[in-house]
């Protein structure tokens, strides 16, 4: 049993490498696989399986705000990339080019999209005439490329699975209010469905999104204490409309320019689950985002009832609304378990023959693996309920972990030894200058992640130049 | 209100010019438009909501089959697309290439998936040993590239969505079965879901799939008498595996190639639900695929309690499951049936000061305009029984349509009178051999469609060289 053997060898522990571990789960775990372009993935079932719960839950709640969903060609002409000057310079550099379509050269190359600002402009420009038209609520569900020199799975690939919402309004306050908006749906999101406290905050000048006015970030500590960037909210204000001529007739007549948001989020959330809540034994899953929440496996199926009774216990689960499969595959309950906890799934559940005859099963937790006794009636409504305490310690303990993985720095020396010493995220007060975010970066590695909305004054000068503060900045290490 | 005007000026009639009718219904019911770059759609939210809706019916029946979701790279590597002959010959001729990632030329040049055999085949290699690991039922959604030269909205794009699904198996047996179950679930949904009635058949030689060994189809029929290919599934017999090496491990421990199949459907069946039910009031659309299937619209709204009972209905009908909405907007009654007739929302529901008098509203079918007066207890029920009667009438509409322009030739005087005057499916019987079809398709433009499941003798000779006859096919001018 080749199968086997692959999943039950024992991954590579978080504490003596954690890269090595990471890689290991994905495997293991069957969530994706290299593909024979270089940095280009495969996703696999178990995997693309969570991206579709993430996906439903995003665009249940875009909806909500009024989000249309639409779609926008793969393909960007190079004169239309070149519209807006900011956002050229940040893209060109790592863009795919076609330069031949069936045998014929290109009269203009195009490039595979890295993001669609432009085709959303180009067609804004065009469908927007009166304040009648205006808000444009739009996001696409598609992929992207852009060509990284180095990638990992999920984290950073050649191409990669996102939203990319894309908004028009007629004023500015409006404008900035959905910028917000769709940054505390991502919070929410993350927070309530995948389980990872985040940190919301500003970027910096340096770190913004190219063309933007502002970026706002969700930024989530992974278990290792590197800096997770886990989705992005833009303000253009009227910089795209003022290069792509997206005007509108205002309700007195006059001409005005529309402005602009976007906002994404990626499959590197597939990477967030993993190294938010996995331990040594592989994937933790939350439950909201676990494709199977219950896996029944029986012990001796081949003695009487045992098989009968664990495929009644699914299906007594699935009446009640749980995602329940039953392993009655012919491997060992060691390897059934052991494959189980690879794959994250919250909770299993054991019946053998005297399990049988008391009218009991036992429910093994995936991410503390406490056990319980449940008779057979009472299995469904224990596990509704364990599932929602599940998914509360699981926020619970990343919240805690992320919040004991908070330093505050108030000198460049702690800085430095803060950022040599303990992993996690350093709180430090900065003076607004490029200059000194160039320096730390250089000098420690560590970038600025954040200026968190929830601002404090830590200490009045900056941490590394020694000028007067202006900002409490989250820093970190990132992916 | 410039953009009432432009929704009420009234379309080309399809009697008139059918193609300018197609083009002025995709336009005005906001389906799609065109894009900067040519022959690729920008499809706008009523266009991609039909298609979510399309997804996701698709999607269920495709998973009660067992089948798992994947994502695939978007990009071919050259060596890999030219590891099967015939496929490399069908496909290299329209396929755009990127020729260059980032600032830096590629070592080898990398195609845009026009469709993604080679990487299921490239993928299968390395993931099946085992006959353990057997069958693979895959399936992604996602978007292809075909350089056509010609092209029109929906139904022949550069680039358009699609769902495509990839099996292994490991015999023959199962691999045919699987592509006959997806032939079926494709022609279940388009009668049950989109109400267009199919014929199944299999593609001759000359039409099939570049690299199978069967190609199987679903033809419809067009409101102009033009056919439309609205599914395909393929089965490859082990064609890819010996070009590709997938092989595994039988239960007698010899090695084996496995079989494979694939089965696609695309973004052109919203083109189908446009030319089989749309009418010169433009789109009607079948209420299990209609995004919204009742629209309320409130005359007089500024009368009192007019606005309130409008969306009270509306509140009542959602509280039932039927996707209701309002148009609350400032136009003109006028305005709002206009819009809602070409946007093919299958009821109306208008509310007036008399009628909230009489505690009734007015009902009016999309789809033959009937009207009837109910009470406001009676809406719910009496719209979701409607809803029912609107889908089956529909599908019995369409196939009355369609049985009435299939023509029976048996000789070729007969079948060239047929093509030029009577619009429709031809039946007459062919010899099996190309040099037929092809002087049929020169001679009259008319392909074969496919050779149904259902065969009869019309007549025992081919109705284009006399020779004995071996197959009776459906022929017809093709989109």
């Amino acid at each position: 049993m080749a199968k086997d053997k692959k999943m039950v060898e024992s991954i590579t522990s978080m504490e003596e490498d954690f890269a090595q571990w990471y890689t290991d789960v994905v495997r293991k775990a069957e969530l994706c696989d290299y593909a024979s372009v270089k940095g280009c993935m495969v996703i696999k079932p178990a995997g693309y399986a969570l991206w579709e719960n993430i996906q439903k839950e995003l665009d249940r709640r875009f909806k909500e705000t009024g989000v249309e969903n639409v779609y926008m060609p793969l393909f960007i002409p190079e004169s239309l990339l070149e519209k807006e000057k900011d956002h050229v310079e940040g893209f060109a550099p790592e863009v795919a080019w076609v330069t031949h379509g069936g045998l014929e050269p290109l009269a203009e190359r195009l490039c595979v999209r890295p993001t669609s600002e432009t085709l959303f402009c180009d067609f804004y420009s065009k469908d927007v005439q009166s304040h009648r038209d205006l808000p444009k609520l739009y996001n696409q569900w598609c992929s992207v490329v852009r060509w990284e020199k180095t990638t990992r799975p999920f984290l950073r690939s050649r191409e990669f699975l996102w939203q990319e919402g894309h908004t028009a309004h007629a004023t500015a306050e409006e404008a900035q209010e959905r910028t917000i908006m769709m940054l505390n749906v991502y919070a929410d999101f993350c927070e309530e469905f995948l389980a990872i406290p985040v940190i919301k905050g500003q970027k910096t000048e340096k770190e913004k999104f190219a063309g933007a006015e502002a970026t706002y970030t969700i930024e989530s500590l992974m278990h290792d204490g590197k800096a997770l960037q886990s989705g992005t909210s833009h303000n253009f204000g009227d910089g795209f409309a003022k290069a792509f001529g997206i005007q509108y007739t205002a309700r007195d007549n006059t001409l005005q320019y529309v402005h602009q948001t976007s906002w994404g989020m990626t499959t590197r959330m597939i990477g967030a689950i993993i190294m938010v809540h996995g331990d040594d034994s592989g994937l933790v899953l939350p439950p909201l985002v676990a494709p199977t929440q219950v896996m029944v496996v029986p012990i001796r199926q081949d003695a009487e009832g045992v098989l009968d009774q664990a495929v009644e216990l699914m299906n007594t689960l699935k009446a009640a609304g749980i995602r329940a499969k039953i392993d009655d595959t012919d491997k060992s309950p060691g390897w059934k378990f052991a494959e189980q906890e690879m794959r994250g799934i919250p909770i299993r559940v054991e019946i053998g023959p005297k399990d049988l005859e008391a009218g009991q099963c036992v429910l093994v937790r995936r991410d503390t693996r406490e056990k319980q006794t449940v008779t057979f009636t009472e299995l469904a409504d224990t596990c509704g309920a364990l599932l929602t305490t599940i998914q509360k310690d699981m926020y619970d303990r990343a919240r805690k972990h992320r919040d004991e993985h908070i330093w505050d720095a108030r000198d460049y020396a702690e800085f430095c030894d803060i950022a040599d010493n303990k992993p996690g995220f350093i709180r430090a007060m900065w003076c607004g200058e490029e200059a000194c975010e160039n320096k730390i970066k250089e000098e420690t590695t560590v970038t600025s992640r954040c200026m968190p909305f929830e601002q404090e004054r830590l200490s009045e000068t900056c941490v590394c130049c020694g000028k007067p503060a202006k900002k409490l900045v989250y820093w970190g290490k990132a992916y």
